[in-house]
């Protein structure tokens, strides 16, 4: 990557009516739901695809999540997740989100993820160095 | 069982904000989860509790649900899920539901899930003699 | 319409992480969510937006939701909602829905869900005149 | 109250089907879930029920959620939330929160959250003098 830093992913999504609560806006733990599925976005779009990573018997364990609310989001509305790998180890990755209302400057939500790779067992374990050259290639 | 007809289990539980909707009122789609919680309790005071029934390589898988919604149930409310195992055949069980607002005879829903056993496979798959007497006998 | 029926609409969604459960299939509760998605996308297609009833004053109140489990789906699987207005009357609609795989002829579910027109009180109402000829010309 | 810090507040619960995810475990969104059912419980208990809030017309935005997982929880184990007031302000509070394995001293997942006070038309607003007081009480 050039000197712009790490590869944006985008995930477009529209609010569900089942993601609002009481307070008529989106509740605040469908936000780690969006972001996952940013994750998902990115993986398959990264050639990686985290179907495959299961398949080859990884998994990804959420190790920390960390969200700010800035602005409620509504039924109906159009999303954008904007997700970049923020920082790659040998057993992990860290994420980072921006939530945005689509085809606004709009700040939503901002956040970020931390995981480790564990096998089946649910031991840590290290990524295969393929992945992680692949990895480290979208957070350059 | 006597002429009362099938054992009724109870399930007391409050509504959580999280499932609320937009409409201020619990959304539609919380109620199968109501019912499964419903079923675990079941299982769990008939002695045959469905964690056991998993560790020993079955599953139920749901075939049908059913669901009437007579009144909404709103944010911190207890209801009461009243469950019954209305049928019980060699490889499945239906299960039937009242959700009560606690403490009173205010229905809230109705409805009835349908069930087939299946192995690790996933294929369809007969309950062990013991198990399927046990059913039988909540359900006489 | 013509002599093939009512109109189908189509929403095609990709199977969330977060939808998955034990079994490693989509969890059952979220089919009443993905048949409101549908339901959305039908009103927003037909220019009868759900968001603009709510900004009325109307809500579509579930009355009775049936599903039928036919196969399982799984995480990353992009699945296709065909929807078809059923029935129509003068204060409340029915919504038939088939769970297609995505690009395949494999059917994963099948259900319908019941409604009926309230008013912010929670009170039965009549569609408004325009509203329900658009609905019957979708059913037609 | 004493030295020994903030007034501890408990929530029991058990961990549903529903919740689990793919890798049988709960799936982490779940956690601010039950984050928000140990407020309920918190603030019913401290005689400031939640729901009271609302009636009255205010409402506590989710500002911030901050989550560490430490140990997979899965289905049907009953957890425990132990949940403290940290901090508050005149305009906004901040909890904290240790999920255990019930009956254990094994500790699940850590986190605290963030709230603003909003009234009804989602505006930051002052704590009204007896809340104040109250809070500032669970969090000597």
């Amino acid at each position: 990557m050039s000197a712009a830093g790490p590869r944006v992913f985008e995930l477009r999504l529209r609010v569900r009516y089942a993601e609002t609560d009481g307070m008529r806006i989106v509740h605040h733990a469908n936000y780690p739901v969006y972001f996952e599925e940013a994750r998902s976005e990115l993986s398959r779009e990264a050639g990686l695809p985290y179907a495959m990573m299961e398949a080859e018997g990884y998994a990804m364990a959420v190790a920390e999540i960390n969200i700010r609310y800035l602005r409620p989001a509504i039924y109906d509305q159009e999303l954008v997740v904007r997700t970049t790998v923020q920082k790659v180890g040998s057993r992990g990755v860290t994420f980072g989100y921006d939530v945005l209302l689509a085809d606004t400057d709009v700040l939503i939500a901002t956040g970020s993820s931390k995981h480790v790779l564990v096998d089946q067992s649910g031991n840590p374990t290290r990524f295969p160095p393929a992945w992680l050259e692949q990895l480290r290639a979208l957070s350059a």
